[in-house]
Order: structure tokens, then C-alpha cells, then sequence
């Protein structure tokens, strides 16, 4: 049985963590296949590695077992979760990085693992090696949940504050920035629907901050008038705000995990 | 059948891009095995990713699939292009990434497969994900270009202007930085053949520019003296200007895409 | 068979050369399965790369081979080696990159494969590609090392000079950064036993240097206290220096490589 692993962590690609976690993976369930998901993910941020599991989970092939290590309380009380949901499994710290995989709906069967910590020879801060990988490799071939921990309800989980798009009055919508990718795109936490309908609605103009800019309604990046940025349907199901060729990031100010301000203007010259 | 395809993007390794180009892969061609040529290419720059799939192609085992997507014009009318080519098959928008895989000889053969994208579901801004993995998916599990597109001539593919070395006058000869290396290696578009023996017969010396630097002919890294540059027969085939343990790239203010004059001294003295 | 080949250079991740050397071992070897080590070590710095197969070997299957390129002495007369100890093997320059594999003993069995390089069409400059790669798949398609080279002694290969932790004095023990990782933590060149349990018996405080630091034994980081720095059994088995979320390195202003004084305080007034 080949078991697709897709690891996701905030090692980086500069240090040995990633290879040590590999090296121990391969020894264990020699048949696993290994996909990297990333491993740049801010570090002591799951709110950001929530955001990668959401968004690359989908695409991957059912039976993919997603393990995720952002855990800067790592050697502390904090629980060890295996969760099955969507034909997926996902190892992670119970910390917050389930959060947008785990979202509103109630399906899903969540295991609390932290028991296979406590053996020998365990570091008590690279469990990322030590615990993560080798409960990876039990999952990987074939072992079930059950026989690793026991099974808690889902709503015992750690959970990140709830964020999402609010209007505040009439004329402004205030969200967040999950991610500024490479080419400075800011990926909000508006869903495409039914935000952009409303969007499209809007009288006359719109502007974002921190940085006042003027925002059109776009549909590719192609299309995007030099001034301004762009709001678009982004590829993850997310409104983005974007420039064509060049940073929305740096032209707004914004950096992952800032508030965006979005204010409808009646009239331009009112602003 | 495993079919190796190998993966060329400007995604970075910081964004979940690849990750769901790999996810949506594996999903629709499970069998198929993934290498990753680089995907820290300079955004929106066709020209560096040409050389790219030139300086790999040749190393890669016959009938690898390399998809190629530095994409600035997604979402526009661009075409998606299929190129098989010296045993390799080659999938990229047509926008010049080609380049140097095409080279001069007329040889291969090219397939417009844009109609794939005009599928439900694909996103505006992301065809790497939505319409470049799936095509290479049905590319890896047997599918025939021809039930993907349909052929094109050769010559109806985007070029990107010629610009190789060329000599002014009796003593100068200018190149360009087809890349500029980790190490600080400046890769010229000067061809080793015929070039070297011609440089090795110049007079006296040579120098480099934009700054001002002497330049030796050597055979390795470890003959070049610590004063100037070096000049070898880079293992790509092409001319290359370094240091021995520092950046010629620094030292003569270098970046890739740049413009490199070379030229003849008869007499030192007389600079 | 399928080989397991771990990848460990100093190309990087931004140049064309890993991919080239991965073409090239997966045209001569097609079952050999691929994984990435590190591709970001320290160039020219044999020292940094030895304590990545250090730290990495042991955690990989049996019979995985290390192919290790780092080697700003390309084209010169090195050596090439191959090193069979502890059921791994080991291809590298012989220039100090197997020091801490070599260790103190002398189990083992060392090849001089450097005729290898004598072969039509091998570049002078990229030996990873056009040397390392072939001899690698030879090794991982079965060919013994005899047929490839003769064994050498293990005491002729290139040494490093010993540097590991020194007492000076009653009060003061001096050692090395062999790594700064990515979240600051300094591993320091001290083996967790014996000297952990010396630490522990030591009056009253200790101070790190060259920035002048209180430290503070603790078990894992969340114990940290914010001011001054932790010290802990790293996960290497070798000492660490860490904050609790910070970067140690820049507190106490060390890098790779540098020289870290701990004295100890018989009475922390008497600074």
C-alpha cells in the first residue's frame, strides 16, 4: 500500500528538521510517498498553516494523510490530534491549525494521540522527528486511530477566534489578510460567494486601507488598471486584492494576518 | 506506466501553489512521478524559464513531460502550448518559454491544447492548478496530444527577440547575463563553441563591463586569480564569468538579463 | 531494487543545477527514489555540510546513500570518496565534508573513486552533475565500489581540525556554533552527555558570550524565561542555546561557525 504524506511544517529548507522527519518516515513505512506541502509557514503562526491545509487539501488525492508541525508548544501539555474528515486524515498539535479545515459543519472524526509521546527516547523539542513521524508512519501503514489514541468530540478542539468579513455600518467591510503571496497578492477571508455579487452592487467606487487605494472590480490580473489594485474571484474560492505584474502587498501596506478595510464611496469626491 | 514529470514555475516555495499543482496531479495521474526543476523562476520573465528548460531538458530521461508555467498572461488569450520535441514532451503558454528549446533546427512538433481550459470550474487567475496539471495529467496517463488540440506549424510559435553575441567592430563583443547564479557565476549567451578559441587568441587581455574588470581565460574555479574575473567554458556550453569563492555578478554589477561588453585590449596601457 | 539517494549540496534552490544532477541520476538509475537533504548549505564550507549527515544520517533507512557535493575545490586534484559505515553510504569530496560521519572510530571502509572523473564530456566545473550523479547511480544499481575504485585507509582521508568544547580554567568552557537554525536556536559543538549533567551542577548562574547573557538550564523552550537565554538538550544530542519564540542567535550576536564562551558565576555579583 502506498500511502501519499504530505507534510506541511515551518522548518524551513535551510536547516535539517525536514530531512530528519523524512529520514524517519522512510525507515518506517518505507512504502510512503512524500509530497511536500511547504515548509516556509510562519513560524509559531497556525492560524497561516490552517490556511495551507484548507486550501491544498481538496486537490489532493483521497487517503492523503496531511501532517502538519507548527507547534511552538512543543515539550508542553498541549494534545497531539489525528482528525479524519473528506476522505482526509490530518496529524497536527491541537493548537488552531485544524481551525479552517475543521470549520462550521460538524462532520468528521478527531482522535486525541498524544499518548504516543510518552516513550523513550522522545526529544523534548523535536516531536516534529520524534512523535509526528513515526505516528505518521503507523497511520501510513495502516494502522488505525483507535489502537493510537481514543476518539474526543470535535468541539474539544482548540479553535482560533472567528475573524471573518464584517460590515461595520453602511459603507465599510473589514476582513483580513490570510496570505500575501509571492507576487503580493492579498488573499482575504471574504469568500468569492456571496461577497463579489454584493461587491459588484457597490455605487460608484471603492477604496482599501491601511493605504487609501481605489479598488475595481476585475475578473483576471490581466485587467487591472495601473492605479488602483484589483478585487477578483481568487483561485481559492477567496476575494484577492492584486496589481497586474506587480505588489498589492506593498502598494497597501499589508502583510498576512493584517485587518483590510474596504469602504464603499457614494460619491469619490466625498472620500 | 510512470510517467516522471517535471515541474518549472515563478510559484515560489512559500505559497501553496505548487503544493496544489502537485495535489491536483497526483489526483488525476496517481502513477505519475513528480521532480521539481525550480520554481523560484523570475515572475513574468519567459525568457529566464527558456533557458531553464534548455539547461535541463538534455539531462532529464527520455520521455519526461516538463510543464513549464510562468504565466503573466493568464486568463487572456493566450495560447497553451504541447511540444514534443528530442524525445521530451514540453507543456507552457506561448509566450516565449520555448525559446531555446526551439532554437534554430525545425525539428518537433506543437500542438495548440487551449481548448482544454475551456472547461467549468477553472479559475480566472490560477491555470496552473485548473487547466496546466490536469492537461499533464492526461499527457502522463497515455492520452494523445491530438484528442488534447490540434498541431500547429513551428513557425507560428512566440519568439523571443534574438539577441546571442555579437562583435562590434574589431574589439568588442557584446553578450547578455542569461543567468545570474547562486555562487554569483554570471552564465553569458556566448556558446563555449566556437567562442573559447577565439578568445584565447585575443591579445594581451580583455575586460569586462559594465565595471571596469581584467578578465583571464581559465579552466576551473580555483585557476582564477584574485584580482579580475574569470572567464570558462561553463557546463551548460556557454561562456561563463566568475570568481574563484565570490560573486564576478557583484564585482562587475551584474544581473540576469543584463548586458556584458567584453572587450579586446592590444594594449593594456592604452585602456 | 529501489535506492534510496539523499541529496545534500550547497546549489541552492533558485539555480538549475539540482535539477540537472536529478535528470542525470534518474536517467542512469530510473528506480532510484530521490530525497532532498539540503540544498541550502553554507557554500564552499565542508564543516557546515559534515554536521548535516551527521544530524541526518541516522534517522534514514538502511542502505540509503548520501550523495554529498560540496566542492569549491572542483576541477583541482580532491579526491573522491566513497565511505560505507553503518549501513549508509556515503559519495563526497575529500575535502573535511565526512569529519563528524568519521568521527573518532574506526569502523568502516573508505573508497578512492576519483577515476571515475576521467571520462570523456565531464565538465571542469560541475562535477555534481557530469560525476557525482553517474557514480551515484552505478552505486545505486548495484556496483560495488571495488569495480569503481580501490579502497583507501580511513586515516588518509581529509581531517578537520578538532575544535569540539574545551574547559579553560576553573570557569569557563569555550565551544562552537556548528549551526544557527532557522528560529535562532544555537547547536553548539557540546555533547548533551556529559556535559549536561556538569552544567547543572554549576554554582548559582552562568553567562553566555560574546553578548553577555544570563543562562538558564530548562528542558524544553516554553520554560525560557524572557530575559536571558535557555540552554537544553537539543535534539541533535548536542546543547542548544534558545529563546522561548526568539532568536537566540541574535540576542547573544553568533552565527554559524563562531566561537561561544559559557563562565560560570560562583557569584553573580562578581561579574
Amino acid at each position: 500500500m502506498t500511502k501519499l504524506v504530505a507534510l506541511l511544517t515551518d522548518f524551513g529548507l535551510t536547516d535539517p528538521y525536514v530531512a530528519q522527519v523524512k529520514g524517519k518516515l522512510l525507515s518506517l513505512a518505507p512504502d510512503c510517498r512524500i509530497v511536500d506541502v511547504c515548509h516556509e509557514l510562519e513560524p509559531y503562526a497556525p492560524v497561516h498553516g490552517s490556511f495551507y491545509l484548507w486550501a491544498c487539501g481538496p486537490h489532493f488525492p483521497k487517503g492523503t494523510l496531511f501532517v502538519a508541525v507548527i507547534d511552538p508548544g512543543v515539550g508542553s501539555g498541549r494534545r497531539l490530534i489525528y482528525l479524519e474528515k473528506e476522505d482526509h486524515g490530518y496529524l497536527a498539535p491541537d493548537n488552531g491549525l485544524l481551525e479552517m479545515i475543521l470549520g462550521d459543519d460538524t462532520s468528521g472524526r478527531a482522535f486525541d494521540v498524544s499518548e504516543a509521546a510518552n516513550v523513550p527516547g522522545v526529544s523534548a523539542t523535536f516531536h516534529g522527528r520524534d512523535v509526528f513521524a513515526p505516528l505518521a508512519a503507523r497511520l501510513a501503514t495502516g494502522e488505525s486511530p483507535e489502537s493510537m489514541g481514543f476518539e474526543i468530540p470535535l468541539d474539544t478542539l482548540v479553535r482560533l477566534p472567528d475573524r471573518g468579513p464584517r460590515m461595520k455600518g453602511e459603507n465599510l467591510l473589514t476582513a483580513h489578510a490570510l496570505h500575501v503571496d509571492r507576487f503580493g497578492n492579498i488573499i482575504l477571508d471574504i469568500p468569492n460567494e456571496p461577497w463579489m455579487e454584493q461587491i459588484r452592487t457597490w455605487p460608484l467606487a471603492a477604496v482599501a486601507r491601511p493605504r487609501h487605494c481605489t479598488v475595481t472590480v476585475v475578473r483576471t490580473y490581466s485587467e487591472i488598471p495601473e492605479s488602483g489594485v484589483g478585487i477578483l474571484e481568487g483561485s481559492h474560492g477567496l476575494l484577492e486584492l492584486a496589481l497586474d505584474r506587480g505588489s498589492a502587498a506593498k502598494r497597501l501596506h499589508v502583510a498576512t494576518g493584517d485587518t483590510v478595510d474596504i469602504s464603499f464611496i457614494r460619491n469619490p469626491t466625498s472620500i
